[in-house]
């Protein structure tokens, strides 16, 4: 049985949005049940937790003698077992991975730099000095990516991939911005891709959760 | 034959950093021999060059009918054809690919943060009220990693893996600063890595044809 860790608590704008909610994603895509070992809080900082995750975060992943940290790295190792997140072909696999790597790399530091702002630091002076140039920072690099999807459903083409998993969570994380839904393809991508069956079970699932512990 | 992408110029603080080499060690770690297409100053904003690499950056790599981007995937790629970089028992890989997607969404966001603000904005108002807290958080995400690395010589244990490839060639990215260097650990596992006769290759090709093109 498969069990990942998610936290008991956390402030409300963050509902939604914590990283468990992209490996529940995947393992929905793959039709793998799991349970959920909620964390109280403080107790992602105890030793016994950070000898498996040294940051203090969630999720880890625990199957058997497999345990995993990095939501990327644990919606890849769930994708060796689901066509639905990796494609077999060679080729394609690595487009995906390349695409759930970009989303990871070269787009999420750079939302979470405008969300941080937003959420930790609003009030600091450096954070409104700073906000406009790392809001037009996000929007032209955006718009790179919306040049790169085009007009294809999907970034590598007809077919939904990890990849598209992890780009459209990391979008997801700007939407109490115009960012995202001022851009017409990158607002109607989210859409297609939250709109599968799978990240609406992972959802409720996360939020189920949260209200259970409460 | 494989070729890369790499820029023909960069500002003099840059050699040595730019991301063909995470590429061109993992290359050399796995025996692969590799051309270099250098690309001038404005030809990665061409659409040609953005059909293949939408935020402009280097490097692709390109064999036969593979075109991929994004450093980490590319590096994963080659790794499938090397254990040099990923081992092949399943779990030890999936670690491996746990401390490379590690390196790239947990420690180099918060790595560039201070080094944007070294390299790009020091004279911005903003910036001089933000780097101490920006400072302070890439201490405390590398404690962490410090106390997960231990005293293993490599983060998952005795063996070399694109895991360290990775996280080395962030940390190195601080070498302007103490932050490394003033933990022994992290600073002593930078040097084993970087020591490795693969990356002295790869540093070299780099460096080499930054002089070649100028």
């Amino acid at each position: 049985m498969i069990t990942i860790t998610a936290f008991a608590w956390v402030p409300p704008f963050a509902r939604g949005q914590v990283r468990d909610l992209r490996v529940r994603w995947a393992l929905e895509e793959a039709g793998l049940a799991y349970k959920v070992r909620l964390l109280e809080p403080g107790e992602g900082d105890k030793p016994e937790y950070r000898a498996l995750q040294p940051f203090g975060q969630v999720p880890i992943f625990v199957e058997d003698d497999v345990v995993l940290f990095e939501t990327g790295a644990i919606v890849l190792h769930i994708g060796e077992r689901s066509e639905a997140l990796l494609p077999k072909e060679a080729k394609a696999r690595a487009r995906a991975t390349q695409w759930l790597i970009a989303a990871l790399n070269s787009v999420e530091p750079f939302v979470m730099n405008v969300v941080a702002i937003d959420v930790f630091y609003a009030d600091q002076e450096w954070a409104k000095l700073r906000r406009p140039s790392a809001e037009a920072f996000v929007r032209h690099r955006l718009a790179s990516l919306s040049k790169a999807l085009g007009d294809k459903p999907y970034l590598d083409g007809d077919r939904f991939t990890a990849g598209d998993l992890m780009m459209s969570t990391v979008l997801r994380i700007l939407r109490h911005t115009d960012i995202v839904t001022s851009d017409q393809r990158l607002a109607a991508y989210v859409e297609r891709c939250t709109a599968r069956a799978a990240f609406h079970r992972a959802l409720d699932a996360q939020l189920g959760d949260f209200r259970q512990a409460a």
